[in-house]
């Protein structure tokens, strides 16, 4: 690793794969991997995408080896025939593939956990190139492999992004941060309810005047807007200075956009939600109609959402409504199912049925279709009802049917999300009466 | 043009820019270019991301006159400093670069457009390496250049994908066509119930004894896995015998994997469950326990599922599936709330309740906690009700949270295909029976 530490100028990522050069695979544990390099001070030189054809395959492998001294290597590392990454890494460096025992046990255990035998295919995996070191897989059956030789290092990787992801993550990055002086600090906030060029707008002042050293970037998605903050730092002796600098941006910023901002980590809003229902032991329940069960799925992606999260009620009839949820006949009739007198009714009638702190309701047009001049695709009523009343919201999203979805039940989590701020300050103020 | 036209072998897309190093742009104008090139039977066989420096832009363009025919590079050819694909590519094939008061004339007409006096900085994309033809760019200053020397073809596009597309659409792919007679016809099989090595025995047979024209690629992921058949069409002549072969390959592997395949498109398994209900004009219902709504949110992604889906429950704690599933408090105390015994009693509460003619339930333990040696993490039970009874599935999956929650949802989807499945041959059954 001595050799390396001199040379670290080129660090290059192979993705090995046919899929991934055709249209319908956009390789992306490239984009996740750049971004633990950047934390570390690392980056990125070279980006290369090869079929698993073993002429291409060794070629770009040699490629890189004459140009790169940090070479990764992701995906190829399966049972099957068409997975070659180590067969053609092996004959590049010129060293053998050795069997280990020991991987073959571990996948051969990991089979046998799920009550199955491993398939004859799969020995294939327990090969390792010789003077390589493994990278334990805790999520899947490939290993990888660290392989230091004439100066170079290769990382082979598997491609699966669940696989990927963790082994980057634990066991690549803590390695590769001894071999790096620089360092790169970044500065995230997640917004919620408000447009890129409303934001934009907003923090102009702080975007005009960034020293050199400091880079924003604004990344925006439907319902969903992150401002990065990239602060670099080459020496030990600037660190102080340009870390001061950086919080008096990030204050100017908060300040900016106040309760806009959900999180000053790179969270989802469902985290943030998610957190302040435990900490404040408040719990949750859901009715939905447009949004067909998304939010109810988002919060309960948290681990330990069984501690909020109480019930979900999915009405998509109208007989849902009024049956579950006691919505009268008579409202839908003359508002329509998508109204505010709907949502109102919907949120207040699940309040009662479930027996919750705060209860949610969501109706509206997802689209393509059902929409008309007066009530068009993506008109979304949403009903926050807790004890203290009923509130309701309407909004009007553009986007596909997905983005809807999506955009109406990141509404919901933020009505609960400003509800809750409300009940933190509101202890907070008891705790301080009391004290 | 005529020597290229005998060595189309390889395609290669380097996109220049810095940026597309980093961990906040992915590189898409690839996915573009990928699809339209497959519509006219050609592939890409590498693809390159390297940064706006000079050294690196030059070796990346090297290395792709070594190894390949056609190459395109997309970005750096705006007008500021660090915009020099044209120049790197000029002292590459050693030409000059040439200025050309037409190009300037148009720029200059484009800033009057908008009443604006082009900057300075404009000029620079007046310049065209000698020998190349421009082509022309509607929605940007920066036009393309087509240059064609040493056999190789050099294809200069701008990255922003709004110049990008039109002008691979309008202007590229129409002379590429001209070289190409060879055509790509790709076969699909969606697969779900198997995972990757028992596909790729049960397929051993047909994938070892492929003919060199047919390309046979599989992609597995957590419940989901795909095969693609790809067959190379080089001449007319061949079309007829080639796609014969193909269709006898395809009935091979549909005879050997039976119904674990659940479409012949890339289609989800939601879209074919969709599907199906409507042309049976069945109604389907949920109940979830760890699968926290994700069945609702996929069964309503389709548009026109309300159709079908009459109601999502999301019973998360004991209380709501007693009180809205009318599940027995002492089938819950006695066998857990996963357990076969709950999965059979939400499934019949729920079709009792619903008036559906199908309803699913399903209970697992999703993870990180909560699991224990008798009942781990990835333990699920399905219920599937109906008129015809009620079947119960137990199943243990492994992998992160949301994926044992995918793959709780494609086995709950995958358990209602196969009982349409049944129907449509029973309702086939009794229409040949009364015809």
């Amino acid at each position: 690793m001595r050799t390396a530490k001199k040379n670290i100028q080129r660090l290059e990522f192979i993705a090995v794969g046919s899929e991934l050069l055709s249209s319908s695979f956009p390789e992306t544990n490239s984009l996740f991997l750049a971004e633990k390099l950047e934390q570390a001070g690392l980056n990125l030189t070279f980006k290369t995408v090869v079929s698993d054809r073993w002429s291409e395959l060794q070629e770009v492998i040699r490629t890189a080896r004459e140009r790169s001294q940090i070479i990764f290597l992701s995906g190829g590392l399966g049972p099957t025939e068409d997975d070659r990454t180590k067969e053609a890494l092996a004959r590049v460096v010129r060293r053998r593939l050795i069997f280990n025992p020991e991987i073959l046990k571990r996948i051969k255990k990991r089979f046998a956990s799920r009550g199955l035998a491993m398939p004859a295919s799969n020995k294939k995996q327990a090969y390792l190139i010789e003077g390589a070191e493994i990278l334990e897989n805790p999520h899947g059956t490939a290993p990888g492999q660290w392989l230091e030789t004439g100066g170079k290092i290769f990382i082979l990787l598997p491609g699966p992004p669940s696989e990927f992801k963790p082994m980057v993550e634990n066991l690549v990055l803590p390695r590769l941060k001894n071999l790096s002086q620089k360092k790169i600090i970044k500065a995230f906030f997640k917004i919620t309810g408000a447009g890129e060029s409303w934001v934009e707008d907003r923090i102009k002042e702080v975007y005009k005047k960034l020293p050199p050293y400091l880079e924003l970037t604004i990344l925006a998605s439907p319902g969903d807007l992150q401002i990065i903050l990239s602060l670099k730092i080459d020496s030990e002796d600037q660190e102080a200075e340009r870390t001061q600098e950086l919080e008096k941006i990030k204050l100017k910023i908060t300040r900016l956009l106040g309760d806009k901002i959900y999180a000053f980590e790179p969270r989802t809003l469902e985290q943030v939600v998610a957190e302040k229902l435990i900490n404040l032991k408040k719990t949750i329940a859901t009715a939905e109609s447009c949004s067909g069960g998304l939010l109810a799925h988002r919060l309960t992606n948290i681990p330990g959402s069984s501690n909020y999260f109480q019930l979900g009620l999915v009405t998509y009839s109208n007989e849902a409504k009024i049956k579950l949820l006691s919505v009268p006949k008579t409202t839908i009739k003359e508002k329509g199912a998508v109204s505010a007198e709907v949502a109102r009714a919907m949120a207040s009638g699940l309040l009662k049925k479930a027996d919750v702190d705060l209860a949610v309701a969501i109706t509206g047009i997802a689209g393509p279709g059902g929409g008309s001049p007066k009530k068009p695709v993506g008109l979304v009523y949403l009903g926050l009802a807790s004890s203290d009343g009923i509130e309701v919201e309407k909004c009007h999203f553009l986007g596909t049917r997905e983005q809807i979805k999506f955009q109406a039940t990141q509404k919901a989590l933020d009505m609960v999300r400003l509800k809750l701020l409300k009940l933190e300050h509101r202890s907070g103020a008891l705790k301080r009466k009391v004290s």
